[in-house]
């Protein structure tokens, strides 16, 4: 079987609602064999990571709280992308807004999506390097929390399930192994 | 400032829609700063994901169309818990569902949020071993193609930004590091 034999086909579509971060809609499709079948979709207009990484070896997490989980959780800085945003100038932007600092270098790691069974959020994942410490508003921000640990703890702990945010494991594991190459 | 510090207090809900694989909602949270703000959340039961490793050392992935990424993604084995299903039978389900083996052993890697922003999504991820091929009905399923590939090729695939998906990516290098140990 080949790979566009998989293919579903949009027939219709019925607009639910229209949000701020998110929005939703049903899909009906048609399948390969010829059926029809109705799908969510959660409509997101991309977003960005970024493990950012100091001179002294530390990277930069952020506890902030996440409703849906119903507590704070640490993660790598993310956010999303603004109207005709390039993911590289969302990832600086981001960076800097939720942490103070400015990278002068940013390399991509991975392009991923993080449900695509119902979401069409796509995120880029970056390894940001040469942080230099910004006059940003970023005391104002009491919804954030940053931490500073070290890159090689922050991967054991990824490693051993003591993070619970899929963007922040697999782009931790990812730039640790670009940083040993 | 302590962790306490930023929890979100919902003082109103709005039910937007209930779907068969997410609802969804907007509710109005009090700021630790007093304030009000809007939260669209997206409620989903929960998932499994599955690193299933046979004997000769190949990981079985599946490819199958995501309609809200427009494409067929390759991934892990996948798939939402049934109402009062516990996480590790809900993963020797769908294993089986999915590729047509069942796994004697199963041990968990870690359970994290897809995406904690709007999603209420905790997915569980397992390494599966011991596995042995069923008389299930894979083949019926048009929808899936199985792949096997070596787990050394799949985790290079994964810090080379081969994958689109960020529990594939996370699962594989996790458990790469688990057998390892």
């Amino acid at each position: 079987m080949e790979a566009e034999d998989l293919t579903e086909t949009v027939i219709g579509t019925e607009p639910i609602y229209k949000g701020r971060v998110v929005d939703l809609r049903v899909d009906t499709v048609r399948l390969p064999d010829g059926r029809e079948a109705k799908r969510e979709v959660v409509a997101h207009k991309g977003a960005v990571c970024v493990v950012a990484l100091q001179a002294d070896g530390k990277v930069l997490l952020v506890r902030q709280f996440r409703l849906p989980a119903g507590k704070a959780l640490l993660e790598i800085p993310a956010g999303g992308l603004e109207p005709g945003e390039e993911p590289d100038a969302c990832a600086l932007r981001e960076l800097e807004e939720e942490t103070g600092y400015r990278a002068a270098t940013l390399r991509p790691l991975f392009s991923c999506y993080l449900a695509p069974g119902y979401s069409s959020e796509l995120i880029h994942a970056y390894l940001a390097t040469d942080l230099t410490q910004t006059q940003t508003h970023f005391d104002d921000n009491e919804n954030l929390q940053l931490v500073a640990i070290p890159l090689e703890q922050a991967v054991e702990q990824a490693l051993s399930g003591g993070y619970e945010d899929a963007k922040t494991i697999a782009a931790l594991l990812v730039a640790h192994r670009r940083m040993a190459q």
